[in-house]
Parts: C-alpha cells; sequence; structure tokens
C-alpha cells in the first residue's frame, strides 16, 4: 500500500494485495468479538468485583502475557482434551515462551523473583487474558479472562476460608441470591479425602486412579449410575461415544459411590473412613468450615424472601450456601489441600443459547507446592479464580447488572452554511458531559436519521435555515418518535411530523436534551 | 506434582521437577511486571480516556487477539527496524494465526465482516494490548496498550478533524497544558504533500523514496544538518554507525530542506510548490483547519497564567497546540490523507529514569484504502491511536493523576480464643466498605506490625487479652507512627508506646478509623 509514498511492503501485503483474490474477513477458531451492552456490563461487572478484592486487603499486579515456556510449565487443569496445551513461540535458539494459559502459575514465578520485596503473607489479585491451544467448540475459547486473588505464604485455613467466603462474597454482591433456586452454592472438599480414599482402597495404578477422579468430576453431569459404569468396565454417551471404565472390583466401586454419596453431609464424612491421609483432610476441613462460620454469612430464606444470618436451624427453605461435596475435584494439577467451586444452580445459557455445559463460574483451594519449582522450600500457597465470560454469560442472562450506555446525541448537517453553530451547540453539550456528536457524513437527512437510529441515539438536533431564522433548535426525541424516523424522506416530511418536536433555544438546549436522555 | 492423586505430569512438567536443577524466575526479554500505584493511575487514566470517547460519540468494542494471518497483513509503522514483525503460529494446516500488533488492522477486518450491521459512518473506540515481536531495548517492550478511536465510512475533513481534536482535548482532561511549555502540540501534516514532493523533485526510486520520508520523520532528533547528511552521502551517529544517504542532488536536498523549514507556517506551505498532489494534500488541511478552528479550542496564555479561546492576536506567550509540521510521517504504511501526532515538548523518562527518545504520545491520520483488502471499494477512514504506556510514564512523572491506593487495616491475631472477636470487627469494617483483613499467618505480633508497615497499612486493630477484659479495641494508627512500629518487639513494649495508639469501642471504631484515613 501506499507505493508512491515508496513505502516498502513486505511479501504478504503485496500477495494479499492481487485484487484476483479478495480476503474473507473471518476470525480463527475459537475468538470472537465483542461489542456494546456486553462490554458496559462487563466492565461495570470488574469494577464490582475489584472493589471487593480491595475491600478484602488484596493488591492489583499485572504480570505480561508471555513467560518464559519452561517456568509456566503444563499445569493445566483437564489434561483429558484433545489438542490440549498452551500457544508457544520459539523466542531464541534454546528458549521458548509461553502465552500464558492461567494466571497461577506466573504468579509462582512472580513471588520467587520478589520474594525479598513482597509482604509474608502476599495478597495480589489479577485480571487478564488467558490463552489455551485448545480444538475449539460451541462455548469453548481459546482465550478468555480470568480474575484471580491469592494469599501466599499462609499455611493456615484461615486463609482458604478469606479466599472461599470472597467467592461467595463476590457473587452475592453482584446479585446472585446464595443457597437459593436460581442461585449459587459454594461446594467443598479436600484433595486428602480423595487420596485417602484411593490409598483405603488400594487403588495404585496410575490409569485407574485417574480415571477414578475424572469421574468425581462428572457426577454432576452423568450421575451415579454413569459414575458406576465409569469405575467398572466402561459407558456409552448420548453421541455413542465409548469411554473404557477404570476396571475396579465391586467392592471398591460400591466404597467410591458411597463416598460421593456423603454429598452434603460433613459429619457422616468424618467417620467415613480412618485412613490417615482421609482424616487429615478431614481435620483441614474441620478448621476451614470454623473459621468459614466465624464469618457470620447469611443466607437466603425462601419463605420469607429475606435474608438469615447463621440460623442454627436449616429447613428446606434455607439452604447452607457453603456445602460438603465430595465431587468437588478441581483439574488434576497442582492443588494439595481443601477445595471449593462456586456452581450456579440454575442452566447457564451461551450467547447463541445453548446451554454451557458446567454451572461451574469459579473455584481454588490449597497448592502448597507451586512455589517450590523456584525455591527450595515450599511456599503454601491458597487462591480463587472466577471465570469472567461465563459468569458475564449468566449476568446477561439474569439481567443482574443493570446498565445504559447512552448513545450520542447527533447534531445534523442540514446547511454547510450554519457550520458554526453546529459546532457551537456541540461545544454546550460536550461541557455538559452529554455523549454528542456532528453528523461526520456527506449524506441526506435521510440517512442522517437512519444513522442516529441505528447508533440507538436518544435525540437528533436540527437546525436549518427556519431554525436559523427564529433563532430557535429543533430536538427530535428518537426514543419517543423512533419508529417514524425511517419513514422520513425530506425535511418537509419531517416539519409535518410534530408529535416527538421540541422547538428550543440555546439556553435551554442542556435542559431539553436531559429531559430526554 | 500431586502424584498421589493419580495427576498425569506431562513429560515437561517431570523435568521441571528435577529437584537438582531450579528454575530461574525470570521474565522474556520486552515483557514487564506491574503493580501498586502505577496499575492504580493506569485504571483512573483509562477511565478519563473511556469516558471522553463517549463523550464523543464512539462505542466500544473488542477484538480478540490472534486474527488469521493474512488477513492482517503486517503493516508495521517501520519496517526499518531489527527483527521486526508479528508473534505468528501455525494453528492448521496452511493456515497461521498472529497476535495483532495494533488495533487498526483488526478494525478494518471487522468492520468487513459486520459491514450490513453496523452504523454508517461507524464509530467504534477499543483499548488493548498488542504485540509486535521485536528486538527489545531499553523502553521498548515488546506488548504494550494501546487506545484506539476511529470514524469509518465518512471522507469528509470533519471526520479527521474530530479525531485531531479528541486527540486535543483528552490530553487537556488528563492535565497537560496545550501550546505551553512543558506541555503539548498536535504537530499535522498530510501525505499528499510529501509524495507531491516526491514527484515535484523527481525522486522516484524507491529506495530514495524511502530513506527521504524515514528522514523527514528524524528531523526533531537530528536536526536540519543531520538531515541533509542523509538525504546525502549518510551521517555517522553518536554511537559511531553509519547511515547510508539517499544520495540525492543538491538541488533536491535543499527543496526538502526548504519544506521541513516550513514548520509552523502552513499560509507560505501553500504557497511553496504548484504539483498538483501538493496542492491537493494543502485543500485537504484547509478544510481540515477549518473545522480545527470551528471547535473554538483553548490557548493557554503563559502570561496570564490562564486560557484564552481562539484568540486572534497569537504571540509568544500564546502557542497554538495546533501546529503545520512538514516533519510529521506517521510511519510508512497505509495513511493517505491528513496525519497528526501529539508530541510532549518535554522529556519523558521512564521508570529507570532513562530519557524516551521520542515525544510522540499518540497520532493517527486518514487512511482510505484498508479495508478495499476485503472489499471492492474502497472505504474511507480516519482515525487515533493513543500508547498508553509512554503516556502513563508521563502522568507519572509529572504527578498529574492523583489516586489514592487504600491498603487495608490489618486486624492482628494476638489470642486464637478471641476470633470470633477478630471476625466481629472485620465485618463491621468491610460492612462499612473500608478495606480490611485479619493477619492470616502464624507469626509474632513483631511478624503482624511488620506485614502491615509492609503493605502500607493506615492502621492495625489490636485485642488481646485486656482489651477483652475491658470490652475496649486498640487501634494503633501507623500513618503516625510508622517509624516506631518496626522496632517494637512485643506486646509490652506496645502498651508502653501510646503516641500513636487509640482506644476505642465497637460502636465508634468505624469512626475512628475513618479518621485515619
Amino acid at each position: 500500500m501506499d507505493q508512491e509514498a515508496g513505502g516498502s511492503s513486505p511479501p504478504s501485503c503485496t500477495k494479499i494485495m492481487n485484487k484476483e483474490k479478495r480476503l474473507q474477513p473471518n476470525l480463527p477458531l475459537g475468538f470472537v468479538d465483542r461489542s456494546g451492552k456486553e462490554l458496559a456490563i462487563k466492565d461495570k461487572l470488574v469494577d464490582i468485583i475489584k472493589k471487593n478484592l480491595e475491600l478484602f486487603g488484596f493488591s492489583q499486579l499485572e504480570t505480561p502475557s508471555f513467560e518464559i515456556s519452561e517456568n509456566i510449565g503444563k499445569f493445566l487443569p483437564d489434561e483429558g482434551r484433545p489438542m490440549s496445551g498452551v500457544f508457544g513461540i520459539e523466542d531464541n535458539k534454546d528458549s521458548w515462551i509461553s502465552l500464558r494459559y492461567d494466571l497461577t502459575a506466573p504468579l509462582a514465578r512472580y513471588v520467587s523473583k520478589n520474594v525479598n520485596e513482597i509482604s509474608n503473607p502476599f495478597k495480589r489479585y489479577q485480571i487478564g487474558t488467558v490463552w489455551r491451544n485448545e480444538k475449539p467448540g460451541p462455548g469453548r475459547f481459546r482465550e478468555f479472562t480470568q480474575i484471580d486473588a491469592d494469599i501466599v505464604g499462609s499455611s493456615n485455613e484461615s486463609a482458604d476460608a478469606e479466599m472461599c467466603y470472597l467467592l461467595y462474597d463476590t457473587l452475592k454482591k453482584i446479585g446472585f441470591i446464595p443457597g437459593y433456586e436460581n442461585a449459587y452454592l459454594i461446594k467443598i472438599s479436600n484433595r486428602n479425602l480423595i487420596n485417602g480414599l484411593l490409598e483405603e482402597n488400594k487403588i495404585t495404578n496410575q490409569r485407574q486412579k485417574l480415571i477414578t477422579i475424572r469421574t468425581l468430576d462428572k457426577v454432576d453431569r452423568i450421575g451415579l449410575q454413569g459414575v458406576q459404569l465409569l469405575l467398572a468396565d466402561g459407558r456409552q454417551d448420548k453421541s455413542g461415544d465409548f469411554t473404557k471404565g477404570a476396571g475396579l472390583s465391586d467392592s471398591q466401586i460400591s466404597n467410591i459411590i458411597n463416598f460421593v454419596s456423603l454429598e452434603g453431609e460433613f459429619s457422616k464424612a468424618k467417620k467415613f473412613i480412618k485412613n490417615p491421609i482421609y482424616q487429615l483432610g478431614i481435620k483441614e476441613l474441620e478448621n476451614f468450615f470454623n473459621f468459614i462460620e466465624l464469618y457470620n454469612y447469611e443466607i437466603y430464606d425462601k419463605n420469607s424472601k429475606s435474608y438469615f444470618t447463621n440460623p442454627k436451624d436449616l429447613d428446606e427453605a434455607k439452604i447452607d450456601p457453603f456445602r460438603f461435596s465430595p465431587n468437588v475435584v478441581r483439574g488434576l494439577e497442582y492443588y494439595t489441600g481443601t477445595i471449593f467451586e462456586a456452581s450456579l444452580t440454575f442452566p447457564i445459557k451461551n450467547k447463541k443459547g445453548e446451554p454451557v455445559v458446567s454451572g461451574s463460574i469459579g473455584g481454588g483451594g490449597r497448592y502448597d507446592k507451586l512455589i517450590s519449582r523456584f525455591k527450595k522450600i515450599d511456599y503454601p500457597a491458597t487462591g480463587v479464580s472466577i471465570g469472567l465470560d461465563r459468569l458475564l454469560s449468566a449476568i446477561i442472562q439474569y439481567d443482574l447488572i443493570k446498565t445504559s450506555i447512552i448513545s450520542p446525541i447527533v447534531i445534523c448537517v442540514l446547511n454547510k452554511e450554519l457550520m458554526s453553530k453546529y459546532y457551537e451547540i456541540l461545544r454546550i453539550l460536550r461541557d455538559s458531559g452529554i455523549n454528542s456528536e456532528i453528523y461526520n457524513g456527506d449524506s441526506s437527512l435521510k440517512a442522517q436519521l437512519k444513522y442516529a437510529d441505528k447508533r440507538n441515539s436518544p435525540a437528533v438536533i436540527m437546525v436549518g435555515d427556519d431554525e436559523k431564522k427564529n433563532n430557535t433548535i429543533t430536538i427530535k426525541n428518537l426514543k419517543l418518535g423512533k419508529k417514524i424516523s425511517s419513514d422520513l424522506k425530506t425535511r418537509k416530511d419531517w416539519t409535518s411530523s410534530k408529535d416527538a418536536q421540541i422547538t428550543t433555544d440555546l439556553k435551554n438546549l442542556v435542559y431539553e436534551i436531559k429531559k430526554i436522555i
């Protein structure tokens, strides 16, 4: 391009500029454009969450999108997916860099790099894009926004409780109703329960362990019968695909099913097995739940439609938002203790109206070993991660965050001789904080009104020869007269349609416009 | 990691976990971490700019980080840099995807894709990271944030003026003083002037054209003498590197020097040469300046230290912020008409205090050919791009945006028996919107005070046995007593240092804390 100016177009451009073959303006699979109201709600959502993170004492951190590949490894939550992986690029000889696939691995690198400068414990939050080089599918994107908060340097269960309560409190402040139907639950478990269960049942074969853990994660989707099949010989899903099972014995299977059936019953779970690893998990959870109780959290009462604080007598109308849930797994990698997951109890749909499989919109837990990859000592850590895009879908679906994008007032250009008048009006409106613009095209009044309509402008301003003569300004209220505008063809038509029209002057302009907005 | 749980660590992790060789927690070259006040100022800066973009009638758009490589081509502003390029990844057989290197090429793709859905003209803004796979250097990063606004579909000079005025007005709202020393200028030129100048002087050789244009761009850095050398045989810079010159004739060189000397003198420039391409540029600029004047923009008067609107008599104390500047080039690619650049007239330094070479913090202009890569017709467009990171450096340097990060109030854990009291206090503080936390570690009071100090907490709250007995709460004002705290070793030391200490109760807690904050 720009050949006359001596631009040295690279070869790719020259090829592209070949007029015979025009480019197709598509996006790569797994990536989307976003605009309008969705972004306005997203901005407001991020504000709410950030404010709450700061209320909880977290400070903002921003790490870059690229890290040295070996520093962040590849601790992806689900190794079972096809093409699962990261976007990596060879940077120099022997040196690869990767786009971050989460915000936890970069945190571990950051803490190790700055261990002498940061506070102990170190509390940070980060909001950022993460990338997964996965096979894209409906509702599965290759880049998405995560919000993470972590406490590094404390092994105390109070830190785990703080992270879990933060998740509960953030969702409540967004407008979800904890514990109520059409609402969310915080499901809680501990990796040591699962490890103890496997040991107790002598499930030591790596493949069997892997399938067993993955199967726990699927209870909500496939039910107890599906679990039974997957732990035995295998299961055929609706699409006809057969998944080979773990091949466990009947007694092993029945022990795991019994464990899963402890959902919501932590006091029973305490006595389930005496295995020491399992009991370590129980002890950690007991401490954790003791801290959670200290928060004096609110429980919604369906009958009275109001909140109760920490009632001793939970009944059908009052569901505890913090629930012991043995099928919580949180992926295969790096968790070492108490884990939790926020689950919406109603189906979320994506923009196309397709239901999104899982109701999980965030979670986290304790991971004490991640930083020891850099430092000789274990550095205890616990954190929470919220998936902003899925959360946003749920918020839009239930209209939880109200926001108004105020489209600009359009000042129509009726007569180029009157330009200075239009700019005078523009200046007055903008100085009053009213979003506004002069129409920038070269088209007819009809096209200008069509433009304002498409932009969803609340009003247009018209000053033509008549207004100039009478020193007046005409405002057309598009909110009122939306349907008429597209039928108007000429200025004459317009002056004969008076219903959504105001005549005013410069002095009263801002007042009249603010009434319309 | 997490081997007992059956995690299938990928090979890379197993290698990493080899205890013999610990990882080095470094970042790839050209990437940085950001934290604390810098991010708080950045957030506030983005808010100011977004609000102004919406005031000007622009709507937000978010395109993904990756695009299909051939769709965005490689229209980088400076092909002369070593290793200049984009981050590309092979996605499928015969299909590459690239991280966007600017926000204009994705806009062209978006407009082409959605031409039937969007308004005409189409006005959008976008804030986003862009990536350049360049050789990193001091102050040269491989990812940075850009804020772009564009009007697509209008060939009217009013659109160019709107973009340019937006740049002026945004910088003014941020706190820079237009036209004043220690301030900024908007430098304006037109690509047709340069094209006409080259044609008139019969500079048709691609290499000579390229060097001539690049040399214009360097006037501010190397001066007229340096320009002369580069246009002739060549120039040796301070480091001893020799750049081969364009080899122009004396009369060609003197014509170009004469052109550059028209800085600030548009009325002289009108009569400079009669070349038709040059005169087309003049006509476009005349129309452009007529629109700029209609904005009734403000000019700072150094003598009276106040603003004047559009005064006829500019003198030494009143510098016009919009300046005709023939050395503005704006890169080699895609611009076709009027171009402009916001230039800070004082040196910007980076975080390390090293001066950043160029004072340009944003610019833009008309590019009418970019969308025709997809559509058969030319789609006129004009836009502006602001480099957020460089702008942020300047703002921090001159302290233009005030912001306060309020670190959390730390509730110390003195006695685990009193935990419920601590959580009661936490609840009261957070319900009042006060950033606060209970110390999450397991350490001594000394460590807790050191922690609060490091976090820059305004105060700590202490409830021990004495306070419990008297039903009181002790607040230590760290703002007052910052220097004492690190010397305190025991609770006993503490009670003997009374100067920054308040005794209160639950009822007056919020009042007392708000006084401190």
